[in-house]
């Protein structure tokens, strides 16, 4: 119901703003103005009191917002109070981190598989699931239905694994693999995670450093 | 002698050039039209060239970019031509998984150093280095004089060991620890990554795939 109106650049703002929510919550407040959560967040009221009143205006002139109501919301416009199922491809140290320490459940995913090609891996349990071997994902799939995929494989291995795995059904990869999925697939979503990328912007934010 | 000119959308797409170069450059090829160039990296080609004309324009009408020359150019303004020493803190999964896997030198940087503060890590070897006591970083950075931080510790333990590295002289941070580094310090550079983050934008996008 949202969709039309919310441009892609507040949909990219609004998880920090869920984060900065659930940890205002957390500290056990209730209520907070744009102007104090602006201090916080380090981007200016007038930013907030725009991106907020793209999906209706949760604030209040002078009350300032819920933060429970409005945590609320941002979650069912990022469709996170719906489970969906996912599973991890790659379980290498890379993959058993991602594995490991993400709080799938609080993002609207259940971790329901995890998968390698390496038979040492195999049978290894990692956060209470066995790794199972990619040999078995085709019944899987057909049997579980997971929606989303996380590419913890290299860009090598990554080509056939997501011809697979979009003919099975997988609509959303967070990929890792460097793999560029959305040139090659029209009705899939990708994240793609590119931590070279990040260490080049770095790299030209130090030498553009004052002093 | 660029910076004034390039907006930070613009800086922020050129990692992605870069590695598109150095895919072209390896498969042999050394020119490339601003049109074949944009099938391949899926952006209209005016984009390319409004990008790449920001800072001289390396294109010759009718004869494409000359790709090692690009990649160079590209390169210095990035800053990847003058390396940069990196440690890394915290070797769990995660701490593994990008010293390992990195190429830190493609990237302009080299990893001197690796520290946690866990036990059965310290004298480890990872990627031909020791993990080192985090009791030793002090001195370390003062012999060795890194300017480079990768934090693959939790968001708790980011908070007092960020103070201790900008003291330390650590000007750019490649942060895993959700620990909101930039809000505290001014004179440093961030890239924050956030799985959680990406995993709530790829919630929202798969709820809004036709069909």
């Amino acid at each position: 119901m949202y969709n039309q109106s919310i441009s892609p650049s507040v949909i990219k703002r609004l998880p920090r703003y869920y984060r900065f929510l659930e940890d205002l919550e957390a500290a056990g407040m209730t209520r907070i103005s744009s102007a104090a959560l602006s201090e916080k967040m380090g981007i200016t009221a007038s930013q907030i009191r725009q991106d907020l009143n793209c999906f209706g205006g949760f604030g209040q002139q002078g009350y300032g917002y819920n933060i429970s109501s409005l945590k609320v919301e941002i979650g069912k416009i990022l469709n996170i109070d719906k489970t969906k199922k996912l599973i991890v491809i790659g379980v290498g140290n890379l993959g058993k981190a991602i594995a490991s320490h993400i709080n799938f459940e609080d993002k609207g995913y259940e971790l329901i598989g995890l998968f390698d090609k390496k038979e040492a891996f195999i049978g290894q349990t990692v956060r209470g699931l066995p790794v199972r071997s990619i040999e078995t994902i085709d019944d899987f799939c057909r049997e579980h239905h997971p929606s989303t995929a996380v590419l913890c494989i290299p860009k090598d291995n990554a080509k056939e694994i997501a011809y697979k795995l979009v003919k099975l059904g997988i609509k959303g990869f967070l990929n890792f693999s460097h793999y560029d999925l959305s040139l090659t697939y029209d009705n899939i979503v990708v994240e793609n995670v590119h931590f070279g990328d990040q260490l080049m912007i770095l790299s030209y934010n130090i030498n553009n450093l004052e002093n």
